[in-house]
């Protein structure tokens, strides 16, 4: 590697750290110029990196999403296949909530480019699935339960406490009370 | 009641029906011109009873609150006490997915005024705490789960199957998993 790409590529590792701190800051509205600031880099070098905001969101996500995939395939061989899983939901939550609009990107609603996140959603599902299945295998989740209702569930979890004085612990507690169910018996 | 007082009335609860019908449909931007017109009354009427598009939202949402409310009053001397919650939780699905920004309603989203919201929020607690203690006494539900819990886990299915083909089918389904826990034992 040239040092001219070696230095391009830590300017993209540099612009896409401060972008996901800017979008979990100020959601998808974070402007791309306080981006170059704080990344001391000018406005050129981020549109030649992200040539529209789009492309900078979606770098973004996608970034969280292999964050998420690493994460399930770090944990899909621990001993206790049902902690396994509650702690990537844990993850998940976490990630779902650190940024304003992301849950809502989650559910296609702030990207318009569907293709882009059904990839996401399918790149998470082959990640997850495996776990998943692992923890169902195990009798700790019913039968049936997807990777798309983990997310739904906790999206919702995300969106329905986004106006919470303390939107992630908010978001957590309620994760627990999810996954104990409200009434299990009956 | 002079006759036409009573006119009046019936055309308030005609209008609020229409209006009740048109939220559903269209959600918050729900056209006066067009209530006006499915309850045969002129637009002059629709603005005598609710002079602006806030009050005749209000009066809906009202409405909705009031119909949950009684709902939980029939339901607290039901026999078993977990099934009269879980009936209860139903009707909020039903209620949160019937109206595209309903749900966000809920969370103070899209009315700005926080007081009424949050009177409704009170009337509803009023209403829904004896059910949920009824049931919490029973077993059936965990100590320490509030009125308010439910109703931002219910909010929260209903944003989160919002783009969903069919929400309502899909917010019913995840509010079982979320009732019987994604992982109850452990």
């Amino acid at each position: 590697m040239t040092a001219q790409r070696a230095d391009a590529r830590r300017n993209y590792a540099r612009i896409l750290a401060v972008a996901e701190a800017e979008v979990a800051a100020h959601g998808t509205d974070a402007s791309l110029e306080q981006i170059a600031r704080t990344a001391g880099v000018g406005s050129a070098t981020v549109r030649r990196h992200f040539p529209s905001r789009r492309a900078l969101l979606e770098a973004v996500f996608s970034e969280r999403i292999d964050a998420l995939c690493s994460c399930a395939a770090n944990l899909v061989d621990a001993d206790d296949p049902r902690a396994a899983l509650l702690d990537w939901l844990t993850a998940l939550t976490a990630y779902a909530t650190s940024a304003r609009g992301m849950a809502d990107a989650l559910l296609q609603d702030e990207m318009d480019d569907a293709d882009h996140v059904n990839a996401c959603a399918a790149r998470l599902g082959g990640a997850v699935d495996p776990l998943l299945d692992r923890a169902a295998r195990a009798g700790a989740v019913a039968p049936g339960v997807t990777t798309a209702d983990l997310i739904s569930l906790v999206t919702g979890l995300a969106l329905a406490t986004e106006h919470h004085p303390d939107p992630a612990a908010e978001a957590h507690r309620l994760l627990a009370l999810t996954v104990r169910g409200i009434s299990p018996q009956g």
